[in-house]
């Protein structure tokens, strides 16, 4: 730390996202990278006339891509915000909307404490229950402004639209964030509800179902107020957020839509070969909608198998948080790397017992 | 606005970005974008290779570029930061740096009032003289973060480092920031001063001298210490926010570090040529030292000419502020499009007398 640094960031701790070690080639199923490519038209749309026109500045707009975004949902660009990743929209909507304060689960998407603690918000951080289930009675009437990641991460696990719906009603006068990164993988997605509260904002990102984590792609859908407030903020730090390069591809991307759902649909498949496999080994297994499962062993501890994994090849994600130090976090790849994985596994416990 | 809004962002005013019109086919000489496109061999590293590689996240660390970057000035990879355009880097030192206050220019790059406001910073704006140099006594002693574009926008007039200096010694406590957007123009970088100044912060872009303003790479330089502050606010918003393909693009560019500054050449040729004739038709014109100038005439308003101009189909930028609303600023294009600027500039005068 300098002697410069504003006091308010001292005791700040940053998010740590997952390991990308270059040491050797490792099979990557810790950061919840999608294991397929663009699509073969998104690929296609690069050339070199776009690599040269990148001396010019983006579109600070980005109404093209949004409203391609927007028809995906029947909703109009303006209703639409385009960032730097869905990070960049959260960060935007802790600043905007948690004047009041802002509540969230104690499990969840790690990012979220590291907004509320850089913006100096005043946090409500409610348990999951013990089966790490979301129970939406603890998140009515709070009047407060909500995240809720649904499916969940990293445990997965989804809440229906109801229950949303009265999250929504019992707290009409503050913003619910519901953060629908892993909702292309078997979730329902709360955009349905817009047209009926005003107070709901929905974030998704092109990071995971949409093969783009690189590309840096995330969005916003509301109403055309909240998206106001939030697109001031844009242009209070950084109108040209998005590149030119990922905004043709953004695009392209939405042109392509059925080629990513159609590898959301491979990937749930995988993901239930990968369920039962690790629960016939023994493992428990939270029923996880997203594009990874959260698993734990008996037979060895989460660091252990997470250790264990590394040195053979293989990455998941392991969290220190004392709640959750037992599981690991295993990106669902592609039916081979699962199966590899698996083989890896009974390796590691036939080694171990 | 929405009702949900902090209100502490009720009367933030955001910052305005040139215009990018699209009904028609613009001379356009109103962003400071490079008129030559990247280097032959940064078009060339784009593969569909790289495009599919955007499955997987970019590196979160950048110390492939950082070490490329580094190696232009003498300097480690850990005293460079990357950053999403040189504005977020500016947003980050706002942040982490002001808790004193910060001093600017009345006249000088929009972007330092619309950050002040947004993190409710205190603001000691200093007036240019009535000739718009900066006389840098006012900057001495201050005690608070001072921020200085060198050379300065929209005038293009800069100051030698022997006033940078004397500004970072009566400051010891506070850091002071040295805007460098247009620096290789024709300027002088303070970089060179910091192994001297554990105070200094130089920030500079790819945007305009490295013809990439479309990929958002800006970067900052400065001891280890200010580094690790302001990386900690970086992985406390967005610890991804470069992407793949500007990263790799990046590091291309400052692989073939000649062929921008051979560019650098041929513009202030252009800005030599351009002013020349400017003057000729009677304006007044600063002796800028970016990829731009700043120009008026006794004979026309700056509204009505950036209009005349616009009308013709070549976009300049007009700003409202009292203190230079006769100016326009002109970005340098290539020397077929300054004479054809220049060409229609007289045909306007010739119209107007």
């Amino acid at each position: 730390m300098s002697q410069f640094l504003n006091p308010r960031y001292a005791s700040l701790e940053a998010y740590t996202p997952g390991e990308q070690p270059r040491d050797k080639r490792y099979i990557k199923l810790n950061t919840n990278e999608s294991p397929y490519p663009p699509a073969p038209e998104v690929v296609a749309a690069m050339d070199a006339a776009q690599v040269e026109d990148l001396r010019l500045y983006s579109d600070p707009t980005g109404k093209a891509l949004r409203e391609k975004i927007g028809g995906l949902y029947g909703l109009q660009w303006d209703n639409v915000i385009l960032t730097n990743g869905s990070d960049d929209i959260l960060n935007f909507a802790f600043m905007a909307f948690s004047g009041d304060g802002a509540a969230f689960p104690d499990i969840t998407y790690g990012f979220y404490s590291v907004f509320a603690q850089l913006h100096g918000i005043d946090t409500q951080v409610i348990p999951l229950k013990e089966d790490f289930t979301l129970d939406y009675r603890d998140y009515c009437g709070l009047n407060k402004m909500i995240v809720i990641a649904n499916p969940n991460a990293p445990t997965g696990l989804a809440i229906p639209l109801e229950q949303i719906r009265a999250i929504l009603e019992t707290n009409p006068g503050h913003v619910v964030v519901i953060d629908e990164a892993y909702v292309d993988f078997g979730g329902e997605s709360a955009a349905a509800l817009l047209g009926q509260y005003d107070n709901l904002l929905v974030t998704q990102t092109f990071s995971k179902s949409r093969s783009m984590a690189g590309a840096r792609l995330g969005f916003g859908m509301a109403s055309k107020a909240i998206i106001e407030d939030l697109e001031k903020l844009r242009y209070s730090t950084n109108p040209y957020n998005i590149n030119r390069l990922t905004m043709l591809l953004g695009e392209k991307t939405v042109d392509n839509n059925g080629y990513y759902m159609e590898n959301c649909r491979r990937i749930a498949d995988t993901r239930a070969y990968t369920q039962k496999a690790l629960e016939s080994l023994g493992f428990t297994v939270l029923p996880g909608l997203g594009n990874f499962l959260f698993a734990q062993s008996p037979d060895i501890s989460g660091e252990a198998l997470y250790l264990a994994l590394k040195d053979r090849g293989v990455l998941v994600r392991h969290f220190t948080n004392p709640r959750i130090c037992n599981y690991n976090r295993i990106t669902i790849g592609t039916r081979q790397e699962m199966e590899e994985f698996i083989r890896t596994v009974r390796e590691i416990k036939e080694g171990t017992l």
